[in-house]
């Protein structure tokens, strides 16, 4: 018998009606004798509802009023799974974030959860109910009420299930797991029945909207075994393993992608070595991230310099770019705002130079330029143009085999 | 430079402009230089509506976790109204009920308020803030969010004015003051600018529905100077006074009346002395008020009795009088269903015995029949057929002279 954390999202708890289809399988969980504390966002809707009453007074509403006013959202769903509950003859109890004591710092809307006092949970699994648990929210260092960010939910449930020490963290979506890729770009996309953490993480970080990547970092530190499960059907979901992977582990575990993406060039730079650092510091004293980067020599004491930032940057960039430009003498800036950024993931790649080689040749069979190349040991990310982008990830879910669970012919012999 | 309470009811906080609205009577008021503690109700509607969630998962929900539901209409305000303040560039900090320390017991629904940590309300206001507080919740001594019942808000501000021994305590509401009677009936009915605790604790139980009895009873315990003002108007409002009337006082200050009533009387029993007992120890035991008693000796050994109740309990009532009436052997039980309640209160009446005749004559004038009469220091009140009830009240309010502020040639000399 287990103890385990369940979270469910705004659109598994987005009616009346579903939330009482969560109340009954929470309810069939607990007769099977499981411990339970669940946790859950609000209805979704109801965050954008409370945002743009905010708004509606202020654009710029202080933040630590704004966190008093979202985190009613969560506090309405609780209350009203708890009743669910206890109608399916169900003891539960429900628990503000501040009832809990989900201590966190004090930065309103992207608060950090610090500390959880695990005894009034405790109290209340020892009492045999379900503890029904409000995501998103804790209490600041000067006992107001904070929120966690977007998607901070499954960070709560994360965290719950480090302090408690939970068999396992189930995160329920309106997915049925990690795909090799979206379906709905790549029908053949297979569910992933186990994947290990690093491999998550860059699936995550590279634009899988499964789960918050912060959430999964957290899982890495505390090493909670975290599954990804569908609201509306059954199935295993998606496991997150820590550890080796075994021997038959495939190479490349899955495609991830991202279309928001541009990139900046620009052309004729003197060659010399603090030049990436002038180029690349007003962009940065600016709190742009930069993504990919890569400097062509060109052999005639120039050079070429490139890089990548999300597309919401891109003007900013752009104008603090042409201001670098004129100062170092440069020859023009060259920009392209419709690039999109595909990625394959996989924990067995990294001692493997075939897996490269097998997405480049796949990607100009299709006569796909692929303008940037980053690599790290479990990854390899290409910035191409957005238009080729579904015939990018299609073509790359099918040279490495994916929808047949990795393991094509030819590919472990490199 | 004083320390005031203010509260606004459902309806002054029910859109965005209205909550803008308030902003700018607190701002003007702290710019007054005022000390300030806001408390505020659930915009008006959005408390039906989340009553409304919890029925459609169970009709009978666990009143614990509708408390939890039905607390978000509040924090909901006071999010807003504190992001409104701060856009008037008045600093404010909103409070949760469990964040003021409002400890109550654990009646949830209808909580009573046992005691008030004062200190984080007085540092709010020692930093110049404006403090914004949830209405109508406070915590049980479990930890867990109670709620006072429906008007609790009113309550909150009658508690904190106790609590901080502010210099008043001011009840904004979509009327402009206690009226000599309801405007809606009698058009001449005349706002009161002053009214004394104890006559408005008689208008507030007969029907006017200007303020909650409980926190009338409230204030009167701690001597609360309390003012009923508009949301929307400017103008005084009626303050709420303790201690002796002044010898101009009006011998009636206000004609209250209630619709909801209905009256039972059960003919030809034993005239004894226990009957009274026998005839309504059941309706007692079944937890029905009763109003108004009359019991009427014929002197052949029998005799009527009379009462009247709450119009909702009339069908509960008759069919446990109707068993009292075969055990008792009484001749039979005739009910009356659409029955008033008129009322003339006033604190100069009680050595006036010229009030009641001036009464009983007008009515009679009309032709009106009086069931049943109550009197106590300073009301009187009829049962009437509610069919006259309009007529009554704009007969009596002129008998009175209360358009003209009392003081009718005649009354004074009885």
């Amino acid at each position: 018998m287990a103890l385990l954390v369940l979270k469910f999202g705004g659109t598994s708890v987005g009616s009346l009606e579903r939330i009482e289809a969560v109340a009954r399988r929470v309810a069939a969980l607990q007769q099977a004798g499981h411990r339970l504390v669940v946790v859950v966002s609000a209805m979704s809707g109801e965050t954008n509802r409370l945002l743009g009453l905010a708004r509606g007074l202020d654009l710029d509403a202080p933040a630590a009023e704004t966190d008093v006013l979202l985190a009613t959202g969560e506090q309405v769903t609780i209350g009203l799974l708890a009743i669910a509950l206890a109608k399916q003859g169900c003891a539960a109890r429900s628990f503000t974030g501040e009832q809990v004591c989900i201590h966190t710092d004090g930065h309103h809307g992207k608060a950090r959860i610090l500390s959880i006092d695990e005894l009034p949970l405790q109290q209340c699994l020892a009492a045999g109910q379900v503890a029904v648990v409000a995501g998103f929210q804790g209490r600041g260092p000067d006992g107001r009420i904070t929120t966690l960010g977007r998607g901070g939910s499954d960070t709560t449930a994360v965290a719950l299930s480090a302090a408690l020490k939970a068999d396992e963290c189930q995160i329920f979506t309106d997915v049925d797991g990690v795909y090799t890729t979206d379906p709905r770009i790549e029908p053949k996309a297979r569910r992933l029945p186990r994947i290990t953490f690093e491999e998550m993480l860059e699936l995550a970080s590279l634009g899988a909207k499964v789960l918050q990547i912060r959430s999964v970092e957290f899982a890495g530190k505390y090493r909670v075994p975290l599954r990804v499960l569908s609201s509306f059907d059954e199935g295993e979901g998606t496991l997150i393993t820590y550890g080796e992977p075994s021997m038959e582990s495939p190479l490349v575990s899955g495609i991830a992608f991202s279309r928001q993406e541009a990139s900046l060039t620009i052309l004729g730079v003197p060659d010399r070595p603090s030049v990436a650092a002038q180029i690349l510091g007003p962009i940065s004293d600016a709190n742009i991230d930069v993504d990919m980067i890569v400097q062509n020599t060109l052999g005639d004491g120039t050079a070429d310099f490139t890089f990548t930032v999300n597309r919401e940057e891109f003007r900013r960039a752009r104008a603090l770019l042409e201001q670098v430009a004129d100062e170092l003498g440069a020859d023009c800036v060259q920009c392209n705002d419709s690039m999109a950024k595909v990625s394959i993931v996989g924990l067995g790649m990294w001692n493997h130079p075939g897996v490269a080689s097998t997405m480049f040749t796949c990607l100009g069979r299709e006569g796909i330029n692929m303008q940037l190349i980053s690599t790290s040991e479990i990854k390899i990310s290409v910035a191409i143009d957005e238009k080729y982008l579904e015939l990018a990830v299609r073509a790359l879910h099918d040279a490495f085999g994916l929808a047949q669970g990795g393991d094509v012919a030819g590919m472990n012999n490199n």
